[in-house]
Parts: C-alpha cells; structure tokens; sequence
C-alpha cells in the first residue's frame, strides 16, 4: 500500500536580490533541504565592479551580467523569477512582487533580504537627468552612448566651426572619486588618448579633458592616504584633472556647477561639460524602510538599516539582510560583504533546520580591496600591505578572471582585455538609438510608464 | 621660395551609407586620389547576415557592428561623419544631413549613394508596433528582450495557474521564409529546446511553439526547388511548423491573423502569440525616391531605383546608387550585390580621374548564396551546385568568419560560437530595461521626438 500522507512541506526560502547577496546566498543553500525562490528585478546577476568596463566599450553586457537562471541552472531546488518586490509582510510571512502590473505572493520560512543600493544624488535627484549613475547595464550602455556620443558630435561642431561647442563636447566630469569614479575617470581618459586618437579627422580625442571631482581631501578615501597620493599622481600623469575638495551643487544639460569647499566666499564656479559621470553616492533599497517601518530597527542616512549582529532584523530572526543594504559595523559597500554575508544567513538557516545552533556573530573577512586607475596600474589594500603599480594590476587582473561567473565570459573576457591592454582597440563600442533615447523618454513620459523588465508587448 | 598658389581641391566624393556598399566603396577607394565623406546614420557598419544571432543571444553586437570609424582609421582620405540624409541635390551637387537638429551640407565631386534598405510591411506600418523587423542593431537587441522576455512571462503565468497566457507567450510566430525569418525559427526553436531547457521550473521551454509563416508555396524560394525541401524537412525535423501560402492580414499585441492563399472561402484564422517576428519585406531608402524625382529614373514597388548598366543615375554620371537601392537586372537584396556594385563605382571614378574611359556596365558575379537552418545544418548554392547539411553548414562557417571584418570580432565570433554550437550556452542574453522600453515609449511620443543618434543631452 503506497503512502496517501502529503509529503512534509521543504523549508521555503525566498532571497530577494540576484547581485552578489543573492546569488551567492542561494549558491550556498544548494545541498540543503530547502525550496528556495529567489525573486530579482532583472533577469541577470550583474558583476557590478567591472560595468565602467561596458560603459567605455571594452566588454560587451553578456560578458558581465550572466542570466541568472542559467548559473543556477543545476541547482535544483532553486527557482528564479522576474519580478520588482513592492512589499514585505513580517507577520504573514510574504513577500509581494510585480511584474507588468500583476502581483505575486510568495509565502517564506526565511527570507534572505540582498537587494542592495541604487544610485543616490543626495536629495536633488534632478541631477540624474543630466549625470547617469553607474549601478546598472542601463546606465553603463547609456554612458557608452554618451561618451562616445560625445565624440562624434564634436567631429561634427568642429566641421561646422565651433569651438566653444567642441569644447565642451570634450570635457568629460566624473563626480565621485572612489573606485568607479577613478575607474572612469581613467578608462575615459584611455579612451581619448589611445583609443580614438587616430579615428577623428575635424578633431583631436586626445584633446579631451577628463576632470574627476569629489568634495574629499583625498582620491580613494578607502584605501588611506599613501594609496591616495599614489593614485592621484598616477591619474595627473594620464591627464586627468582632479579637483578634490569640490562639491557639486548643480548639474543641467550643458553645465556642472561647483562649491570648492575651501573658498570662504561660498563661490560657485561652472564647467562646460555635455557629459557627466555620477558615481558619488549610494542609497540603500528602498526595502530597507519597508523592513524598518514593520521591524523598528533604525535606519541611517543612505537607507541603510540596522540588524544585529547575526544580520537579523531585530524581533525576526528569520529574516536576514546582507550587503548594501546593512548598517553594520562600518562595513564598506562591497561585493565581499554581501557574498560573505548571505554565505553566513545561508548557513544559519541551514543549522537552524538541522537542529543545530546558530552563531552569535557575522564576522567579516576583509580580504582587501582595489581599483584599477589604467591598464597596468592599480592600488591594493589587503591586510596591512598597500600595492601600487603594475604588482596591484596583476593582482586585480587575477582575482577578476577568478571571480566573473562562467567560464564562457572568463575566455571572451581575457581576449577582449588583450585587445584592450595590449592593442588599443576596444570590442565593444557600438551604441543603439534605444540606449540614448529611453532615458529621455522615461523623464517625459512620467516614470509610471516605466515598465516592468521584460515587458513583452501584452 | 616656397609656392604661395593653393593646392588644386581634391576631388571630391560623398558615400551616404555604412553598410556593406558604403563601407567598401570607401574602402576600394584608399588609394584614389580624393576626399572622401562618408555620412550614416549609426556610427557602426553593420555585418546584417548575422543580426538574428544578436537577436537570439549568441553574440553581442559589438561582435556584428565594429564602429565605422574604427574600420576606415588607417584610411587617411576618408572623414566619417554621423547624419541622418535628408536630401541630395542634384543641381547644386551637395548632401543635406541632419544630426540633433543641426545641418550639415556637403558638397560632392562624384556621389555614391548606399543607403540600403528597411523593413517593409506591405502598407500596414501598425504592424511594426507589434512585430518588430530585423533590419539593425535596435531591432535585434529589442528581439532578443522580447523573446527571452516571453519565457521569462511565461514561467509567472506557470505559476499564476494561467495555462492560456503560457501558450501564448511560448508562441512565437516568424513572418518570412527568406533566409533571415528561417534562421529565426531555427534559432529560437534551438535556445528553447538547447539553451533554455533546464533553466525554468514551472515551465518546459522545449514545449514552446516556433511557426514560420510565408505567402509563398515553399521556403527560401531564392534558393531553389531542391534546397527548399531539404531546408522544410530539416526546420519539421526540429519542430518548426512552417505554414506556406499563408498571408499576414492583421497583427496586434496579443496575435495573428492570417488567410491562408489556398482556401477559397477567404477564412481568416488567428494564431495567439505574443512574439512575433517581421522578416517579410524590404522597402529601399526613401532616398530613393528624392533622387526619382529629380532624375527621372523610375521607381519599384518596393522604392528601389532604376539605375542605368553602369549604376549611375541617367542624366548623372557622377552619381552612383547600389546594394538594396537599385532595381537592376533582378539583382538581389544581398551584401554581395552592394561589395560588388560599389567597388565597380569606385573603379569607375578612379578611371575618371585618371582620364581612362569607365566600363560601360556593372557585372554581377554570383558567388553563391547560403542560409543555416540550425547549428551543423545549412543550404548553399554556388554556380550549378547545391549543397544541404553539414558541407552547407562548413562552408556557412568559413565564409562568415573570413567577411566579418575586424581581427578582434573573428577570434570572440569563433568563441561565443564554439559555446552555442558545441556547447548548449549562450554568451549574450542580457537584456536591458532600455531596449524593451524604447519602442513604445517612441510611440507613444511620436516619432518627432526619436532622437538622431547618438543623442547627448544637449
């Protein structure tokens, strides 16, 4: 006689996020007894440290932003679903997802909360018309367009005679002088100076001038001040221009305006500039408030929200919050935090369904950090050792092809890297209409005419 | 004493277009005696045979489109300019291009007119809101978040229960049985059944429906009797249902409706889905149509002019028309037809120039022609010769790796290849929130507001 019983139901996880908190968290829960649902607004895991990369035409979208679902092909006892978490409901154990206009409740057991930071312009968001963040494929193939963009209407101003015009075509800011910001600063620059100098004949690409500004004293504050000088005269080398000490207190469509903050007179100096770059500040999922409001734990400044210290919310300790979503411990925005953290909810849960304790205590392992400044030049940060130069491009050049997912990119990758660092041409630098133009659109139409990704035509 | 008398002008040529005639015209002209202008409207040269691989996830578009520029570097009498045409004169001898509003006019010595072709939707352009062509990089790229979208859709409509929106949305219909609507189908009957087949959980990707639907009595009638049986049996063999004699008589979101040539009570059937693809017709450059008017040299149906032997337009002899442009001994719509006909028109100026007398006629040399079906299968005709299978599918692969131009391209093409081919992966399915968005919200805006590419933000 067979068993008429239902089957006991499996622990449901739900993880929220497909960036590094995400997928690693359901990576790690591959061998246990769990169903896990991980529900992600895009359909790819996006190797967010290398998108100054697309942007500036050395590697192509699919290169760093695998789909989801095919690196968690094998892993049965995962499901992935499209989909943008509007709500999460603490007592009844649900998370609300919506997807061109339907909804979606997914009931959990426990809930692994990882999706992150978007791009925060510190309370005057009309700056993102003008200056696109980094933090997605959207912005990284818009930027592609612009910057390029920005070159071939040049050639034209100068056919047409004018300069002031080409001039400030060819002035490119980056606000923002941590990683990504120096990255762009530098791969811009690299761009003009090897890339394109031969492909214009009305003007000169080496002409450009590429100017980083951050109201910091220093380039690289992270990385403390010898890796700071090291990097700031490696960036003047190249040609960038690096206004420290700046703020920003305007941005519009031909123009960035700038507070230098130690001129007592509060003077406000402009730079032409048709393209500029925003990689100055972060702020945390708006999902961090949901959490709060239901939770009472507190929130700081950039969203973040404060767990405890076994990155549970206070009151719910099946819920976990991992990577930059977290005020913990001044834990810096990076993709190790959040790998290592949904590494320590996953197996937390894990213990929990084997009868086993948890532990107290997340304890991060800061394996170092770095930034690549141009091809052949980085600093590094690991323990007590500072690297610059050639030693820390090396060591940044290893621990990328090690870490970008799938061994289809890791190949194309090297190859489109050779191309780039020993040649001087870039793979990657065609820019679509549709790339330059949905911006635009979104900001005229109103952004409740923002689709859902993907948005099939129903 | 050094000569005060101005050099003697270069004479002058302006190729409209950065296709294969435009592109290779230029080229055939490096070492002529002249200034070259090329104006176009993107700023890459687009290798089209293979757009339906950007489409369906196996390479990116930088692989496809190397930047124009990029290409004619080393040629130091050829500027390239991006604009969209909007008028040549034929009296004053000067092109009118717009980009961002601005003009641009040019004058010319000897003109070469390559501006290609669209999508044709035979009179019903509401079409193109709902079944997008697969004309350029914009159209791929959309394709390819429009189909991935479709199982994406189809896996929460799994889970919604709703059985009818599942069928729908793993419905995809193919209008073309040319060689670019049945690489189509086999293509996305090859990621459904491949690539996709373990990545869902709630749906079977390999249930999904691939239709390929024509007017004509058989597929890919360019190609012959005998390689259109073995192209049907080898698409059935993969689960394509090619329905023939079949017209398209309306399309909106949701379906299809199509009155099959053979039944005489003129029943008109709608097959539901959500996907469909335009590789039905082309219509030349309305371009065409400014150089009818002013010449009088006639026009085809599908806007395509007639030039006289030597491709030039009657009455100028400094004006050259080829590739998809012109109505000329029934040439057909493929690159070799554009490579040939523009090298013969660079030929014939350089002989101008050197005061030799001009062939009297274009010969077009017919290399073959050639279409895959899937990986490992393909048919090629080559003089007298018609092949079908893998021989087909060998030469495919040697023909397209020699032609795409550029170094890099051919070692990541042969890459991403080697994946889908041997392997079940695809290297490039990322999909963006821009690509699906953009077409409607132009819609929506109307079509004034489409920028010219690439728009800065001025």
């Amino acid at each position: 006689m067979t068993s008429l019983a239902a089957p006991t139901p499996r622990h449901r996880v739900v993880v929220i996020g497909s960036g590094f908190g995400g997928l690693f968290g359901t990576q790690a829960l591959k061998r246990a007894d769990v169903d896990i649902t991980l529900v992600a607004r895009t359909t790819h895991h996006l190797f967010q440290p290398l998108l100054y990369q697309v942007a500036t035409g050395i590697l192509s979208e699919g290169e760093i932003a695998p789909a989801t679902r095919e690196v968690l092909r094998r892993q049965a006892n995962a499901t992935t679903i499209l989909g943008n978490v509007t709500d999460i409901d603490l007592e009844a154990h649900t998370v609300t997802s919506e997807n061109l206009g339907r909804r979606l409740v997914t009931p959990y057991d426990s809930l692994l909360v990882a999706a992150g930071a978007g791009q925060s312009y510190f309370g005057n968001d009309h700056f993102a018309t003008y200056a696109p963040g980094m933090k997605d494929i959207d912005d990284a193939l818009e930027l592609r367009g612009l910057i390029l963009g920005c070159f071939e209407q040049a050639e034209l101003a100068a056919l047409r005679g004018d300069k002031h015009e080409v001039a400030r075509l060819l002035c490119f800011v980056v606000v923002g002088a941590g990683p990504t910001g120096v990255e762009m600063a530098g791969q811009i620059t690299e761009l003009a100076n090897r890339t394109l100098r031969k492909d214009f004949r009305a003007i000169d690409p080496t002409q450009a001038k590429v100017i980083l500004v951050d109201a910091a004293p220093q380039v690289l504050p992270a990385f403390g001040d010898r890796l700071g000088v090291i990097a700031l005269k490696r960036l003047e080398q190249m040609g960038v221009e690096v206004q420290l000490g700046g703020k920003v207190v305007d941005v519009d469509a031909t123009g960035i305006e700038i507070q230098d903050l130690g001129d007592p007179s509060g003077y406000v100096r402009r730079i032409e500039s048709i393209c500029k770059v925003w990689a100055a500040g972060v702020q945390a999922s708006p999902l961090g408030a949901t959490l709060s409001e239901q939770s009472g734990a507190g929130l700081d400044r950039a969203g973040r929200i404060q767990v405890l210290p076994d990155l549970t919310l206070p009151g719910h300790p099946e819920v976990f919050v991992v990577g930059d979503m977290i005020a913990l411990d001044n834990l810096p925005g990076v993709a190790q935090v959040a790998i290592q953290g949904s590494r320590f909810a996953a197996k937390q849960i894990a213990r929990r369904l084997a009868g086993q304790p948890g532990e107290e205590a997340f304890a991060y392992f800061d394996k170092g950090s770095m930034a690549t400044i141009s091809r052949f030049s980085a600093v590094a940060s690991v323990g007590r050792f500072r690297f610059g130069g050639f030693i820390a491009w090396l060591m940044w050049l290893g621990v990328h092809l090690v870490y970008i997912i799938g061994f289809k990119s890791r190949v194309t990758t090297l190859l489109h890297w050779a191309v780039s660092f020993l040649g001087r041409g870039r793979a990657e630098r065609t820019i679509t209409e549709q790339q330059v133009f949905a911006r635009r659109a979104i900001e005229r139409l109103g952004d409740e005419h923002r689709p859902s990704l993907p948005d099939v035509g129903s």
